[in-house]
């Protein structure tokens, strides 16, 4: 066996082709990086959707399904779906109290020009 | 042909069991919602992921699946991790804005207080 194999062929218990289609992305040293979009995926549609993607393109797009996978692994319900409600929820919260305090600077300005006005009296 | 196969059982053109794993969330007038999870993940890997969870968290998983699996089709580079990075974006937006928002109401309370102060000299 190659010791330089890459993590998915080595996974997969497979030579590494010369043109290996995960190999850029699943180094040897971290072989649960690809046991985990193996689980979600499978190599095979990994493998495809890498193919059909360009070459420039391939590491983000490995990244974010490592993400994915990731995520589903630890919460096979919502998977990073779950992620996307709780920003959601956080942004309603930020957004209800920007509301609240634009209120309140309302309240201080009319308080404010009302003492001015008053001043002129 | 059997006219109440489900979605997936159409699809992969086999017989709908009574006990199809699919059926209960790919009714047959939705052909496209088990197209989309197919072509990210197989059928083989839905089927599993599906089994492997009690009936009552079942719709929701494949709700999320299928969610996950159209971001993809949409964007295959960053699937649905694109949209966590719009909504992170759009809280740190929204909290700086707040953050703006609050020093102006301060600002606005130090006026306000200084000229509530200067009426009483």
């Amino acid at each position: 066996m190659n010791p330089k194999r890459c993590a998915a062929c080595k996974y997969l218990r497979r030579r590494c082709p010369k043109d290996c289609v995960f190999s850029p992305y699943f180094p040897p040293d971290d072989p649960q990086k690809f046991a985990c979009v193996h689980r979600i995926y499978g190599a095979g549609n990994v493998s495809k959707m890498l193919q059909q993607l360009p070459d420039q393109t391939r590491a983000e797009a490995v990244e974010s399904l490592c993400f994915e996978a990731k995520c589903r692994v630890d919460d096979p319900v919502y998977g990073c779906v779950g992620i996307i409600h709780l920003l959601k929820t956080q942004i309603q919260k930020t957004q209800n109290e920007l509301a609240k305090t634009q209120a309140e600077i309302a309240v201080s300005q009319t308080k404010l020009s009302q003492t001015q006005n008053s001043d002129f009296m």
